[in-house]
């Protein structure tokens, strides 16, 4: 996760921009942010995922695609044998590289914990999963412990208590993200999904709820942002206050 | 709580309504509903107040008014004497007969429980207790146990779990409701309040959010309605399935 | 609905969850609560409600489910050929033993009315009476008596005046429950239906307004939430003053 | 109320303006409206109003204002002597020859009935009798029969069955135009007020409420619109179908 | 429109009142409101549909129903082959005797005129031009003349300042009322549509523009209510302030 | 561009108006606006379509028409041979002479620059194109610019600093209005896209955060605007403080 | 206006920022933008004005400052004798050089004219009218001919048909920038205000309705946003296509 | 920041709750989730205040309480006269031993950044900064560097790129966080603010534009929740991957 600092990479900042035919990618991403961009996959035609992906791998780029409806991921896959696609977080990989994600040899215990509240928050939570994976980050998953049943998260508590940071999901009245805050000292990215009907307002409902939390240690992201989440949980587990970057900048 | 049936009442209903200067007040309810009508005091001058609580206690009924504030107390205060003023609950109450409410010698355990998130919900609570109070049911209060410190409330579990009816009242994200619905077998009466800031919303954001509760227990009522969710917390505690007022009418 | 008191339950909370593969089912639900969980089946796939329903056959519980499609249902009703499925309702239920509910056997008068203001709010309706038929609680339904054909509740007084709880199904303006709030002395549960079209706002308004009820004895659930309602009312229908588990703990 | 035909009067537009310093009045809206206009008295200072009365005056016009506070009335008894000022309507009325307004002598049965649900809804439901009696029209009141009531409304049917326009006049639920539009065959005009505290969001709640009137004959105005629904119910009860303006253009 | 009052009616509701399978239909609605009820199609069967319709046509009603689909309206022809479809409106009209109604010699000039914004408003301004029609109220109809093209409206305007009352349909920003309103003398019954994309709101933006008309004679109608407003400006245009109705109830 | 005063303009408008079936077109905006009458396509029929645009190229006038679907564009397409769709900006145009548009000959540098935020907004931005090529105003496009990738942006500053209007497509948070705003001296129009989920509110999340732009020189239209946001630039690019029809009328 | 194009102006930002104790004020915007930074006076101290007022001048820059309340008026007109409030505006502007500004000497017809739709809509047409004049356009002012007298506009077309941009404010309905748009060739930009009661939801509902206006020409700032409003209006008709600035920047 | 974990902290949580009068105080809370509670001054009285400062300080605990207004800040002082109050940022603050935070020694770079849009935000940014201070973090602040000057906080990444979180406050459109999330490769935790007027609603258009930013690390907390995005950024900037609390619990 080098990164230069910014005395000299105002200089160049045009080579760092590929100028695809309707996309601006942006290829200095992983020296600034420390991932490479991410594509958001609503909206874009194959045809303009197929360019952008092509011009990811010809940089040396993983490819981490978000939002791929199956029907896509069908096309895609003719395109890129080796993609792998997750049809339940409806996220596409892809990598310049025979296979260096999921070596599953993560050491124990996982870094981020993500918690669901009911098993229809499923997808978001696997859309935050395969983030985290992308980047390297090992993670465990706790699934369906929403309030209504106060006890079956206690009992879970050894398995999550540890994290660095931990994402939690739930639709309906998005209580769980606050019980969870009570519990642990770490960071608490809480996701509101679209789960629930009537006055859930497509998850306007959870969102509210979660900015409100009484508990300090808990941050909001977008409706459904599983993407969001695991990116921010992940950057989080990676700080290491011991990084050289933070007092000068380097060579990559 | 004797009702009479439908037959017989309908021929006279218009003995029951007394035409003040500018209210239509409604002297059968006692029968009809099993209470006397409860008095709003908001929008309501000082004068009307006098009106309404001198033909109230002509009929021999308990006078219970809510929303007066601390100026309208004192004035209605030099007109009754023995009123009786709650100044954080806002309620005035008024015997025609000698004092027979919070005779303190109810039986334990409690018939309802009322809890609060956090202590800016007091008020709100304390109009529900005073109506209770006035109901003539026995109430025990727990206060203080929000979400944000989850070992809080199931450490006073013995308290509350065999109420028939409990009163959660919470602002913010307005969770404690579902938690408590979660723990207990009776109907969870709950009070969304306007304590919070910004995305609160005055109250919605609590109220949205006990709406969508996953428990399945959990009623809600009006942003910090504290009488309205004492008096069904009343009624459902005085619910008798052996009154023999279910299968036929009885004289008062 | 035998109940432990918390004492002794907080020991083996762990027991009474079962990890399925992406459910935590709260099989200790009855003891705590007085019923089983029931099953949201809305959002789960078939194979997870199979999954669901054999675990909880094989604890010896009934299975309730809720928002189950129709094609949902058929695909159930190969692997449970006795599941019992209500279209109107979209609620789906299995018995681990041979026929025990709807026996149709309740005593007169019902404990429960269940009013509608119109035709449109029949799904609704039914799925609260699905509800208290499987909770066994006897159950009258008055159908289409909204306030704009104000004569039509009031002829029918007879028929709800003695319920220990009502619930009141209306969309559109949902002023229905103020009304029938003002006749009797039990408990009202309102559930607002999405039934209207423009200022309606899918069921906003008659939610808005059945929160804003004049009637103390109103208390309101979420759009379309024919279960929720039932269920409260259900609980309150069987409040029993003379509980000796209001006293003191027993085992089951 | 005659009125001339569009023919000749687009000729001479400019004429029928008194461009004052920040306003310009419409003098000819008696010609086009059947009324003089009426003076918004809101955001207006004291200079502006005694100016726009006075060039009212001087055209032989009736002045009625509304909105106008207590001490911007107290402002204008000065400069106008013989003003009338309704503190609870907050209308201020002003007449070019002495006294024809009020006389009292109107016809019984009433032309239209002022229906309000409770007595805080008084100050809005005595704007638009203010107005109707500037207007020619004489009025009935019926106040404080809001629906939790049932039995207040129809007992007092016959002093409004037989009106040619109803105005109602509710807050919280506004539930009372959807029953009253029940009993009645003429046009209700439906005033929701800001009554209310939490979940009406002053008045929003009632509006809605409205809209979604099952009654047919239900329109509505403006929250607190006491002027509007008061002008609109005067119009309908002055509407004759034998009126000669109708089929010819008549010099005034 | 003979009405009888109410002294006698109390009598016998009951009666008037036909329990239909899961409908309470109100026949004594022509007696009591003057029209008989109208047949809100959406949410109901064909089923339901076709025994409504049988009852009333039992009792020597017309039927009137809106909101019916074309399927819907298919499937009703076979039942009532001499059922009359309007598709833009989406009504459908049943008479218990042989065409009685539409016959077009209605005197000149119109009673109520219809004004649209734009043509995309044509379905909402049908609705209400067959409820008027049904009504036996003479129409005129003024089409697309928004205020974006200003000259449009002032050059149609004697076709409209003679009606009793006007219907204006409009959506988008829905200006159009307040113009016609300052035009003409009598009551403008204006309906929001849900034309216009984005900010519109799905007609949102319309109706609250025309809550808040500066024109006096304006009342407001739910979104794309083409039958309310027709059924109101028909009650207005209706209305005899010579009727003998409104000093004594008479015998129909 | 040539404009006629109002003096002699108000004695023939009904000239201008072609009344169709259901349309009044407005045949003399033109000469009142500087441009014809533009077709909004949605929620009109083919056989509408059809009818205005013979109307106006019988007047001689340029056809542009917007919001027309691919399926809506084949029948048009089938009527007028040389009509020109484009299917990404939903427009159709059609020239009563033989291709006058497009000429492609435009001067250097653009005229008016727009700009996108994601790939997502092309189709708005094309819809704004149309309109401006239609205008005949130069334009260059500038996509895939977002603030969340800050120094794209001003790598391409040259391309757009010296333009006469600025229209900015952006989503989600629809930040890049302000950035551009505070790079130029021209006017921004800035055009919110429905693109985005969750809290995005299909747009409002955008739309509230253009009019709140700090910077000065920031005007908005409506969600998915993107021919009134193209208008708005020509007609700010095509102003000319010498034009002579600002001190006097004259003829075409 | 002269500006100098970006190539030579990336290398030296951070000479043009000069850092204050909370502030970093734009020095450089004059050059980049045409204007100088204008000082938002709500939510800083006495002092933070006085600070920024006087570096501003130091720079030789005329000093315009909006949202100045008269208490903080007077604090500043003691540190700033020749300094020019409107009280009515808002406003308070400074010159580092004597009187410049407010010669009257511009040239007739005027550049922009403002129209408002009623005398409460005055304080926000006079911020637009005072940002006009310190930037140096000639302004006509037309007030309150809002579309209830709709003759009132078409009366004084010729004060506004020839402007370069328009003004229009107006709260309520926010009908009139649609009605003015239909009337001319220039863009319009259109402010919606606060003015109004209940559902007018404190300018709301006229920004809605104008973000929705039929009219092509309109454009829309935030609510009672005088001063952006006559900023853009102000940008616009300066736009001069001849101005060499466009091919090539120059020295100031 | 040492904790134990779970499996024993869980038999004797009654021990550390302090019931105070109104107050059930969080003792355990160091242990459990790394620092002490902090206390939430609004809607508590002085005396409550003193009551759980004057408890903490028996545990040895460090005070820090928000939302505490200079008023209830005088009458704190008098009880605790070595408290500190910061009275923009409104925290006070209170040590058992004597002084020890702000030592200023802490180490360059700062480990969190606090980054304003604009010196209105600055009483948020000093809450957050206060929040830092009592953890220990050390805090660089960057103000008035909003987007429509956008060359000011390029010019600055020198002073925040290195940070290990970064706070952002902004109101109005609150682009901010965006752009500053392009920069850098760390977690941003944007505030929204209440500054604004008309469509910031109170902040949130901000807060709506934050939850829907492209850029991947930015969450969100409540509107002007300055303390909780301090407390987040401090949970991130402390996060030690090398901390042996997370693979085994020790003793404190």
């Amino acid at each position: 996760m080098n990164r230069q600092t910014s005395s000299d990479s105002d200089r160049d900042d045009s080579r760092h921009t590929a100028q695809l035919s309707t996309t601006s990618l942006d290829l200095d991403r992983r020296r600034r942010c420390g991932y490479p961009e991410v594509v958001y996959g609503k909206g874009k035609t194959v045809e303009t995922l197929v360019e952008i992906f092509t011009a990811m791998l010809d940089e040396g780029q993983e490819v981490f695609a978000t939002r791929i409806s199956p029907k896509k991921a069908d096309r895609l896959q003719s395109s890129f044998a080796n993609g792998q696609y997750n049809q339940l977080a409806r996220t596409f990989r892809l990598s310049p590289t025979p296979a260096k994600h999921s070596t599953g040899s993560k050491p124990t215990p996982a870094e981020v914990a993500i918690i669901t509240a009911g098993t229809s928050d499923l997808p978001v939570a696997e859309e935050a999963r395969e983030t985290l994976d992308w980047m390297g980050v090992s993670v465990t998953m706790i699934h369906d412990v929403g309030v209504a049943g106060p006890h079956r998260l206690p009992a879970r508590l050894a398995e999550f208590e540890t994290a660095r940071a931990i994402v939690v999901v739930a639709g309906m009245e998005g209580a769980l993200p606050s019980v969870v805050g009570g519990y642990v000292a770490c960071p608490v990215i809480a996701v509101p999904t679209s789960v629930g009907y009537g006055a859930s307002l497509n998850g306007i409902a959870a969102l509210l709820s979660m900015l409100n939390s009484c508990a300090s240690n808990v941050a909001v992201v977008n409706i459904d942002a599983g993407f969001k989440a695991g990116y921010l949980a992940g950057l989080i587990a990676k700080t290491d206050p011991s990084d050289e970057n933070r007092t000068a900048g380097t060579e990559e």
